[in-house]
């Protein structure tokens, strides 16, 4: 009998169920016996798992916190799901209908991935708050826009020589899911199942194409977006690794978005790295002064604060940008934040789907007007009045509202000499049918508003200091680029006085 | 009554007073007053407070300590501040006649910004240290010298196209507040009151230009230079954060003093980020090896350390460029550290603000001697003989002052190349009474000497290893930025032999 | 009498020897002398000792462990060894006449840089292991192949005008140690003795060139070849330091190998960023999921595995590359690894010392076959299985090798437009004598292959994120340079059509 292990699991039933390990947590009897293999085959997320809340809590419990306290956001829960832990079982079994990888493993309607939608179970709220966020339908935006998707393949395809052009031969799924979709996230696709020999013997496994797989706008075999796993990290799920901004550095280190390194440069960083080891990221509500000195990404974005009076500070939001006026990630300008977490609905006065035009206007109808972005601000500020006082917000705002004006004009600058360029024909831009971002120059263009502009503006917007917001991809940087495209403007014309290319 | 929260804080003085919550150390009526409201509205700063020593002891307690423990450096201190602790009002009261943004609040002359010369009353010597400190004259140094203005307009300058070329409007205050003098520091400005509608009624407030800031160079509203915020950070005001690199950090990232990174991949940065959780960053004095056994910044460049016989290992500074011979931020070569910290009364023979000519030459009657670099040198390597035999610390410090010559020789190479194309009119430079800074060309060659002969050196310094010292911004792009501006000065001579620009 | 601190050790041992101070380890007589002095004069590494296993551990109580928890490898020790802690002298005065820096101290007969072959005599497995490193081999297959010292002298060589070409002058031997053979290793070379005053009075101590230095495959003074003190950081020689990632860092942190800061950004270094201070870095075994949840460099590439049943997952290994199929850092294109560590034998098709040749092919008779490959992918993916199953693993090691493949076709795409360069005359290569890396062009070629091709590898093998796959130094980067290459042949082909340089 090759079952061993669960000869393993049934001897130990008898004698002492591993349930008992959790004190007065019980764990689902189908949980058990996922155990039973599982903590032998996968010690690292077994073990993980032990350490989490959902271990040590049942849904039943969750229910009776009130107030802020309570974590679980759904009214009412299944009855099946009340008294035991938050197991392998609870999760993995959810919703077997919907779930195009669903397959029979050891008796149980097995599914791999988790989604958005069965988290919602106990979480609804932050389910549909974080379906509105962008980042749900990052996949889509990025895959659904084809001025992306130019840019996309420029970055990505494969160069070939033509001639004496390097051209870019269409990105590999493979490809793409290692580069823009790790982040953006893949769609998963059912591809069938398949046979593998196991030390318990032949079992069937679902193939699943776009896998494995943990960004924030994953297309997931549900239909659903998103992997809340992105940020919860498996098998812990923790609220204080979703605190920790390392989390957040996954995929926002830059030079595009380099948030990580910016806040850890800033005095918010600087009092993190210094202080975190005393600070308590795991209660619910986080309170300012008591639970930690300094914020993290979450601690503005995301969490739910109060203060030491128990007064509520910011709710919290899984829809991260609900607090952001502007998008300072420029494209090809930063603008005022769009009204849909959909982009690709969006049009500029070029009919390009784009938030801004090359001249530097807005697609107005589809970003948020001053009202909603006086909203957002207060939004936020609420959060630094705590430590700071008016004055200082206030001197802060306008500083970083002057960097965005500023990187604004300076990529107008940049921009009007590339639009020379493609006009004279030393390049194929837009207007010649061709991609504005495949040529060398074109990306001499891109490191410009991409890296350089968005730089200043991060370190604007969280005081990231002078170095970010000058000398590392900062204005030293956005200046000789400027000059040095500027140059190559001029070599050319040299070269080809009147004529183009 | 809108007043609620002084309300409160009657009800609270004849029930239980605040003060009480500080064990044996008494808060004074005054601070006692600012908490009341402040620790409801501003939570986070007043729990920082109140974990600091500034909360926990008395400045009378702190005098009675002697030797190397003491941490008060003044003789003698006014008596109304000896028996509380160092609370709200104890600072933001101090000197109200000589602050320019002292304003009523609450029946107090409240002043905003709090200055070295208020620190001083407790810490004279730090103070005084401090103010012959370069840092202390870093937004002077930057701000009265013609060729770093010209630097930084070429930098931070809005850029716009001009003819065929991309000339620099100034820049903005806000720009300059949230680019270089942020670290530099800005100049603080009373721009008078204004109105602000509070939960405690209508309140004025002042209203100050270049606010906030917290750079080590920056004009206070009483005419002090300098904050000591920039490292003790508010309100904790902590030695232990001072003592951890992220500190430093904030200003010396890089790529042009890339100290933090070099630092945080030498063996001592490893062994910092390996066991730091297991020193002791508080006791003063701070001893070696019982304490800490890799120095942090602070322990070369400030703090007071002691051996484990009670012996002084090194005096606390905060004059910090005082254990250093060499300034190895080359301006454009690196040099004997100025004998002032008022670096703008600087002239190079060819009479430019600068430390040394373009040909490499020391503009020596303004730099130390070699008497003195030998002092400075003993002074900091009777640190390193704490860990390392003498054989050790002499055979780092021949690679270290190698470097020194070996990138002043690359650095005088690239001038050389510059100075052609000057020469040949390919560019604008000082002798035609351009900018040296403002063309593309004239980028390529300052990221030669700013950032990759930089890099190297600071490399050097702290054994900081094989890879900022060659591939991360090092030797590599060092020797590849020379060949490329050879070779830019090689086409330009194809396109227009012999007749220039 | 000048030795003080010998009269002072002598009352010492007559009232309280300072061994008393180690609980139930007594130290050596002569480390006990050692100590007298040293922990007045070395008070850093003398505590940092103090707190070692080698301090609180005789080697005849670490004989007694059995099974993987051993940590001694050899079957037998001297007797002389066995009963005391490993102290100064256990290791300094081991095999006197094998070390070329032996010298009288004290009546001590006392080398200054312990080897591996000193390390041996408790840890020969290690020792012969890491022989067969090609880390062990790092200073020679730099020193000893003559394309990479052309390579080397492009990068360190002093650059000087000739002409209108900026050629280098040969390195000198301090800039090597600085550079390249900080982390490759240095040849130590013993220099003769020396005559210094110390507090005891005059001493002779050894002059050693190429002193200080811990590179991995550094020539010892005893013949043999590398540094146990590179991971295991005097004088703690820790597990728990070996096995955080910041040791890693100190050689391998980029552009050209950033595996560092790919690894922090990975989902397996955002979880070690939050957890780490909750983990236990010191057992032996290293048990997945209870002492740890995430891997560190040192869990996949070195250190002994168990699963929480108790079965070895991983061997304990210094021979680090023996779980790599393919050496991902390319010269110039990826391959599989080399047989032999010592990789100045290999030979391509063109008779160059390269693994590969320039149109991308293997000089497959040095390096392992696709079976041996297949063991070692096997052996790492052990690891892996222990938190994910196996189609996780099989879809991330799909997406590695497609990303081996792809980087090695961009770099085939700009080294044909490289040798087109070549053979135009624009540049010269090797097939006109001269270096391949040495000029402006070359150098933008070599950082396609050195940098941004394998980044993007680096960033695949360890899931490392969008970011460092895309943008940073990745394939954005890639992709702007080939294109850029391309440029600079058009703009060569104007000026000069038809007739090279």
């Amino acid at each position: 009998m090759r079952r061993f292990c669960f000869i393993l699991y049934l001897t130990f039933w008898f004698l002492t169920p591993l349930s008992a390990a959790y004190a007065n947590v019980s764990v689902s009897e189908a949980t058990d016996e996922c155990l039973a293999c599982h903590s032998i085959y996968h010690p690292g997320i077994v073990e993980e798992w032990q350490k989490s809340r959902h271990a040590m809590t049942t849904p039943k419990q969750a229910m009776k916190l009130s107030g802020t306290a309570r974590k679980i956001s759904s009214q009412s829960l299944p009855d099946n799901l009340s008294d035991t832990s938050v197991g392998c079982a609870e999760c993995h079994t959810l919703r077997p209908e919907s779930h195009a990888d669903t397959f029979e493993h050891n008796t149980y309607q097995i599914h791999v991935v988790v989604s958005p939608e069965d988290c919602a179970t106990c979480h609804i709220q932050e389910k549909e708050q974080f379906s509105k966020n962008l980042m749900a339908h990052a996949r889509k935006n990025l895959a659904g826009n084809t001025v992306y998707q130019s840019l996309q393949e420029s970055i990505i395809g494969k160069p070939v020589r033509k001639g004496s052009k390097v051209i870019y031969e269409p990105s590999s799924e493979p490809t793409k899911a290692d580069a823009c979709f790790y982040c953006h996230g893949t769609k998963l696709e059912m591809k069938g199942l398949e046979t593998r020999d196991t030390p318990e013997g032949e079992m069937e496994f679902p193939r699943i194409g776009g896998w494995p797989n943990q960004g924030v706008g994953r297309l997931n075999l549900d239909g659903s977006l998103g992997a809340c796993s992105a940020c919860h990290t498996r098998h812990a799920f923790s609220i204080e690794m979703a605190r920790k901004p390392h989390t957040c550095k996954e995929c926002h280190v830059g030079p595009d978005v380099p948030v990580y390194k910016v806040y850890l440069t800033s005095k918010h960083g600087n009092i993190y790295s210094a202080k975190n080891t005393s600070w308590n990221f795991n209660p619910v509500p986080w309170t300012i002064g008591k639970d930690f000195t300094a914020p993290t990404c979450a601690a503005c974005h995301v969490s739910l604060l109060e203060n030491t009076d128990g007064e509520v500070v910011a709710n919290r939001t899984h829809q991260m940008s609900d607090r952001l006026a502007w998008r300072i990630f420029g494209l090809v300008y930063s603008h005022p934040h769009p009204k849909e977490p959909d982009t690709t609905i969006i049009r500029n006065k070029d009919n390009l789907p784009l938030p801004t035009d090359f001249s530097g206007g807005f697609s107005r109808q589809y970003l948020i007007d001053s009202n909603e972005r006086s909203k957002r601000t207060a939004a936020m500020q609420a959060i630094c009045l705590n430590c700071h006082d008016n004055s200082w917000v206030k001197g802060h705002w306008a500083q970083y509202e002057n960097s965005i004006q500023t990187t604004n004009d300076a990529v107008r600058t940049a921009t009007d000499i590339m639009q020379e360029i493609w006009k004279r024909g030393y390049a194929d831009g837009i207007a010649k049918g061709g991609s504005p971002f495949d040529e060398a120059v074109e990306k001499q263009w891109s490191d410009i508003w991409l890296f350089y502009a968005n730089t200043v503006r991060f370190s604007s917007a969280m005081a990231g200091g002078g170095d970010y917001g000058v000398f590392t991809n900062g204005r030293y940087q956005l200046s000789k680029e400027i000059q040095t495209l500027n140059d190559w403007l001029e070599i050319r014309t040299r070269l080809a006085p009147g004529k183009g290319k």
